[in-house]
This record gives C-alpha cells, sequence and structure tokens, in this order.
C-alpha cells in the first residue's frame, strides 16, 4: 500500500534545494532580448548594471545554465523561514467532494506574508556582496516592500521604499511594518525625484501608480552612490529566484511519486507562476510530461488574457529597458476598486513567450468570485490568503469541480503566494458587499495600447 | 560529532503528540478546588456544566490522570496548522554573543495568529460532540476570539465573540477576521444582556473590560438553549489543551537530546505559560529535573509579582465561580496604554500554586523594553513577535546575556505565542515613541484589592 501522504510535507532542512532553476535554458525557441531604450539594441551587462546589482543582471542575461547554484549566504537566510510547507488538502477537497488531489505550495508562513521574500533575500545578499551600503524600491499592495524591508534588515543594508500614495494611505500598517524594520518609506509621487515631481505638476492629486514608484525609485537608485534598485517581479532574474518554490514543492512530491496534472497561479508581472512552474514546465518542454499551467489574473489587469504581445517600457516614465512582453501598455491604470497587488501593466518575459507559444493557459476573475474563493478557503482550510494567491484558489477549485464531474482523479498544484493579514480592509469590503467587479472596457484598452512605444517589434 | 540541530524543528505528522499532559497530577499539593459563588463549596460538575462543556468539565476537575488522550476529531483539526515548529535561534545567538542556546515554540504560523488555537480546537470540538449549537464567549486583544471563530467554523458551529469595546474600535482588522470566519460580533458593554445594560447605565462611556465581556458572555451562555459559554485561559482545562506546545517541544529536544535549563513564558491568564511548561515541570516535580521556569508579565498588569494568592471571581460582575489564584482583584483595570493582552486581574490556580510554592519565578517587565526585544528579534529572527510573546523575548535576551557574562553555555527554552500582524498600532506608537509604561500605584493596586471577596481563603 502506498504511504500516506501527511497533510502538511515538510523537507528536512538539509533537503531545501541548493539550486535555482533556470527555465530559459530549457527553452528552444528564448524570449526576445531586453532593449536598451536609447539604441533599442539588445540591454549589455554594462547597460543594466547602471541600475540592477551585477550578480543579478548576469542572472537576467543567462539563458543557457539550468541549474544556478544558491549561494550559501542566501542559504543561511532561507533557514530563517523556509522549508515553505506543501500542503495537500484533504479538507478542501472532502468538502468539495472532488476526486482531484489538490496541494498547495503555501509560501505565506514568513512575516512578509508572501513568497517575495524569496528574490528580497538574494537580491539584498548580492548588493551587500558587492559593497553596495543602500537600495531603492517600490512597493504597492506592500508585500515586496515588506520582504525587502526584511532582507535589508538582515543584511545590514539601507533601504528606501517608494510606496503608492494611495497604498501607503490605505495600508499604515504595511508601511509601519516596514518602518519596523528599518526602512524609510516615501509615498510616491513625491518631490523626492524629477519624475515624481513631474507627475505631481501634472496632477497633484494622483494617488500615484507602480509605474510612477519605480520611476522615483530607479532614478533615485541611479543618482545615490553605492546605491541600486531592485524590482520584486516581472524580470527574469527574480523569477530565478522563486523557482526555490516550484524546487521545494517538486523535491516534496517526488518523495511520494505525485506527478501534478495541472499546476496553478496567480499572474501579476509572474514571479511565483515563473517560480513555481520553472521545473515542471523543464519537464514539459522536454516532452516528459503533459502537465497543463494555468495563470490567473484580475479581470481588472487582463495582460496575458486581453494584452499585447509587444515590446514595451517597465515604468510610466519610460526609463526602464524595454522588455517583449504581454502588455496592457505602460500607461494602463487599473481600476481603483481592485484590491490587493497583480495590478502590473507588464508580464515576465518568459511567462509571456511561452503563453505566446502555447505552453501555458490563462484566464481572468472577477475579484468577487476570488474573494468567494478566498473565504471558502479560509474556513475549511484554515488560511486566511491573501487577494492575490486566491486567484489560484478560484482554479483549483473550478478545475477540481470539473474532475468532480468528469470523475476524473487528477493531481492539481497551486501556489498559495501570501496571507491576507494585512488586506483586511479587502476583506471588510467584500464581507460588506461594497466590492465592486469593474472589467477595463475596451476604450479603457486602447488608451492603455496608445501607451506601448511604437518600435519595430522584432527588434 | 553530535547531529547538527536544524534552524526549525518540524515533527512528522505521526510524531505529534497524541496526548496533553495534566501537570496536576504530578503536584503532590494540589490546588485548591474551585468553589460555587454561592455555596463557597468545592463546585461540582454539574454546577459547571451549567456554563461549560461537558468534557472540559472533566478534565477541568480531573487532578489525578496524567496523560489525557486527545481525540481524533481534534488531531485531525491539528493537522490543519500544526506541527508548529520548534526553532534554534541561531541568528538571535549569534547577534548576542552568547554561549547560550536558545530555542523558541513558534505558536503563530497559524491564521489567528497564537497558540490560542489548540484551545479553541478541542473546545470546538467537544461543543458540536456533545450537540451543542452555538457557543459564546470574549476577547479583548482578539487573539482567542480569531482562534474561536476558525475554530467554530471547522466544526460547523455558532459563534458569539463579546469584544471589549475599546479593542473592537482599536481593532476592527480583527473583527473583520473573525466575521469573515463567521462569528457575530458584539462590542462590549451592550444591551444584550443584564451584566452589559446594568454596566452601561452606570458608565455610558465605559470602553469595557474583559470581566465585563466575560459576565455578558456567560449570561448569554446560560440563557440560551444548547449553547454554552467557552474560556481562552486562566481555567485548568485550557492549559491541558495548551500542554500540547510543551508535549511537541519535549518530543523535538529529545530526539536531539536536549535538556532545557530555564523555560520561559509570558504569562495573562496562563495558557501558554501552563501549556509549554507542563511535561518539563512533571519532570522537575518528580526531581528528575533542575529547570528553572519563568513567568513574564507586563509591569501594567503584575498579577504574578505583585498580586495576592487568594480566592477570587473570574469576572467583575462576580457571577464566575472562585478560583485560588495570584489576583490583583476582579476590578482591578490595567493602563488604557498598555498594548495588546495579557491584560486580566488573575492568574490560573496551578501556576499561582506552582508560584506560591517556589517551582516557578515570575518577573514584571515595562512595555517600551518589550517592544525593544520584540523589534530586535524581528530584526534578527525575521518574525514580528506579538507583544504578548515579547515580554518572554525579553527574558530569554536577558538570560542569555546573564549566560554571556557568566559564560555558562544554558539551553533556554521560550514560547514566541502568535505573531503582531495585528498589533501594527502599537508598533506604530513604539516607532513614535509615544508609547507610555505606567506602572500601577499602591493606590491603584489597593483598589484592585478591595473588590477580592471577603471570604474564608482556606475554603
Amino acid at each position: 500500500m502506498a504511504k500516506k501522504i501527511p497533510t502538511r510535507l515538510y523537507l528536512s532542512e538539509d533537503e531545501i534545494p541548493k539550486f535555482w532553476y533556470n527555465l530559459r535554458a530549457d527553452m528552444k525557441e528564448k524570449p526576445d532580448p531586453i532593449l536598451h531604450p536609447g539604441t533599442l539594441q539588445a540591454a549589455t551587462a554594462a547597460d543594466l548594471e547602471a541600475v540592477f546589482c551585477k550578480e543579478p543582471v548576469k542572472q537576467e542575461l543567462n539563458d543557457t545554465d539550468r541549474l544556478i547554484p544558491i549561494p550559501a549566504g542566501i542559504q543561511e537566510f532561507y533557514t530563517a523561514y523556509r522549508p515553505a510547507p506543501l500542503v495537500r488538502a484533504y479538507f478542501l477537497e472532502k468538502a468539495l467532494g472532488t476526486p482531484a488531489e489538490i496541494y498547495y505550495k503555501h509560501e505565506g508562513t514568513n512575516t512578509s506574508g508572501s513568497h517575495k521574500l524569496n528574490s528580497a533575500a538574494a537580491q539584498a545578499f548580492y548588493a551587500k556582496e558587492e559593497g553596495l551600503t543602500s537600495l531603492t524600491t517600490e512597493t504597492g499592495a506592500g508585500q515586496w516592500g515588506s520582504a525587502m524591508a526584511m532582507a535589508a534588515a538582515f543584511y545590514g543594508i539601507k533601504l528606501t521604499v517608494y510606496m503608492v500614495k494611495v497604498s501607503s494611505e490605505q495600508k499604515p500598517y504595511r508601511k509601519s511594518l516596514m518602518e519596523t524594520y528599518g526602512a524609510s518609506l516615501i509615498p510616491s509621487p513625491s518631490d523626492t525625484t524629477e519624475a515624481g515631481r513631474k507627475i505631481l505638476e501634472q496632477d497633484p492629486n494622483t494617488g500615484g501608480s507602480l509605474g510612477c514608484a519605480i520611476s522615483e525609485a530607479v532614478e533615485t537608485a541611479v543618482k545615490t552612490d553605492k546605491c541600486r534598485y531592485v524590482l520584486g517581479s516581472v524580470l527574469n532574474h527574480v523569477l530565478l529566484h522563486q523557482s526555490i518554490i516550484g524546487q521545494e514543492a517538486k523535491a516534496a512530491l517526488d518523495k511520494f511519486n505525485v506527478k501534478p496534472d495541472i499546476i496553478i497561479g496567480c499572474a501579476g508581472g509572474g514571479s511565483n507562476l515563473g517560480g513555481i512552474i520553472a521545473p515542471f514546465m523543464g519537464e514539459k518542454l522536454a516532452g516528459k510530461s503533459d502537465t497543463r499551467f494555468i495563470a490567473v489574473e484580475p479581470a481588472s489587469c487582463p495582460s496575458f488574457t486581453r494584452g499585447r504581445y509587444a515590446y514595451d517600457f517597465g515604468d510610466t516614465a519610460k526609463t526602464t529597458p524595454l522588455i517583449k512582453m504581454q502588455t496592457l501598455g505602460n500607461g494602463f491604470i487599473p481600476s481603483a476598486n481592485h484590491a490587493g497587488g497583480l495590478r502590473y501593466h507588464g508580464m515576465n518575459s518568459v511567462l509571456s513567450k511561452l503563453y505566446h507559444d502555447g505552453f501555458l493557459e490563462a484566464r481572468a476573475e472577477v475579484q468577487t468570485d476570488v474573494f468567494d474563493a478566498a473565504v471558502q478557503f479560509a474556513k475549511i482550510e484554515g488560511i486566511l490568503p491573501a487577494p492575490e494567491s486566491s486567484h489560484a484558489i478560484k482554479a483549483a477549485i473550478d478545475e477540481a469541480l470539473e474532475c468532480k464531474r468528469t470523475g476524473e482523479k487528477k493531481v492539481i498544484l497551486f501556489g498559495l503566494t501570501g496571507t491576507g493579514y494585512f488586506d483586511m480592509s479587502a476583506y471588510m469590503a467584500y464581507n460588506a458587499k461594497t466590492m465592486s467587479d469593474h472589467i477595463p472596457t475596451d476604450e479603457e484598452l486602447a488608451r492603455g495600447f496608445a501607451t506601448i512605444p511604437d518600435i519595430p517589434q522584432n527588434a
């Protein structure tokens, strides 16, 4: 008889993976290169090092080495909060009455409350190694800023966080968490940068946007001695660091000889999705599995399902390198009623390419349906999920119910990226039934698309 | 060479203890019995069953059976969030430069954010088993109410929570968390009970107190069909359920042949402290160890260090049974500036007896010192602790620094009862340096002592 699979699968400390999984090494057709915004030529390491730390830049451009060793100094920090449990959702399976097996990788057990710490740890470590004394970044919903604040405190490096103004007003506790860890918080747009001042002149009452906060953080990094900028999603090196999620999940499943039929992740910039699928997608690209991969995005910010596959800027000030990606246009602004993260206009280039080439499915969900799934999950599995993670929960429940209909005993794995402790105002809106489900009109999308730069798209 | 102890020790699912540890069975001198408030005679099971569920009443009165089997239905729920990790604080040891080994049992990894879920699970289970349809309780800081809301959702039983009014106003997110899990919240004092109406008549602007909320919850339970009252601390059956903490910690330490020299717990009503020390204190009472046990309480509510050992009521309306305990008097009101929990006037009777007989030490700390320790711990170990837990952190750091001074390589274990995600307003006050450290004056204590009933104390 097969060994009973425990509810919570923890790897032992010495089983925590020692390598990140670089999915690009497995792709026969690579994503198009990042372009320098001035020359429109493929960006070099030297170009990118003006903004980013050196080792992450190497990782950004590396599309040949499948396994990248995790430095001992990062492995050490990982012991402060990893391994993260892989949970068999026995309670949810029973409540749904599905023959499917449901698993989720729970990345919300650390204080930042999400998977973002995996890349924050790496980026703070490399900055310290390189001799930098400070870093800048931006945060919207707050998970990334919290993660960076923790990592910066751990490695002893200063951190300035540009926090989207409306978010810093709505989430004083997120702000306070980052400050408790020693970070300096600046509501964005601010008068500390040219980019910020320019936006404030145009619209003094703006609540800010992620794209604007990025512009400010990049500008400050470039103008400050021994300082660089760190980003929590979208870029390839971030997905590389997040592959620890997939590596751990696969190691745990392999111990019980379990092969997922469906892997589901929520998708904003793609860091969690790219992380959880990495080693499994590698098997698929090698023709060794038929696993389905499903990205779930908010209907209010549908870069996969309604976006264009085109070169676009990462920020609204159009200062970052250009990335070929699924994008709604750098000027796209999602509905103010949208709770939580997953509000970014673009999508990581690897995931965009995999989607474009048919290896990755995508679907969009409205937030009321997402919160229905979140509350159902919370009551049954005990964990209050982050709004972002709940997109994946919604799809996992739908797939499990489809199995119930067909009688198929599929294995479903999804990424539970984080917890909802700092999202209670969204839960309050849901409980009070004041949440809206605005879906961008074609006109709203057109206004976003108009901001995509007009350059040769096969550069 | 000894096996390297991992940073996070997780028992496997089948190693989760199957028995609670009933410390009273080891005590040669038992605590004095609970008294019926009318007759002043030892309360019988029948007396207590008017208020509490039947099986917990049996446990309340059982001072002979050392090991009590944990029912399968509770073990099942435990798999939803246990085992809780025992963490070796390598990072903290290094930062302090101490030769001491520091361990903490981290009970904050579940959504309620604290150890309270251990007893909530048991009490909801027994209520369901007994055929009850609803429960009432009270909550101050919110951990207990959150835990009960989760457990009630899991077992499918209705829950009404009387939340201390000032707390429900200061912590809307805690309130919303409980409501998300389906609980009904009533700010206390309320007009739903005689006890509440009486207090509102006397003082319409009162912010409420735990003692008053207890009176309301008990009254409603007694007057409602198929309904009982559940309490999250102070009582013996609660400590019994919390002994899972000590049982797990001991099982994990035994695997590495580690014997704690000092065990530290924060103390409000005593549930965490009684839980973590149970099996270790059993060894001490049997003469098999010299372990020191230290209770850490807030200087603003010092029931051990400045209280009296006397029979007192559990609530301000003087309706509950009488307990012989360390008490500040049921009418004692801690400073409004005190953040977090640990605000109860009394202390569990077993812990009070052990303190009185010299088996347990106690110390009191002011909250600024406690938050200093909390932020130091957060930056070094990565976990943002609850204000309550930080009392234990403060004492653990002090003991580790004492080891540094003496060169002794002691083994220190403390209870990290929970996380501080819902206590950010307290961290904000600390960061803004607006926190006060009021210690009750002798006059304030005297006003509390005057409310201790004048009955024969050796009844």
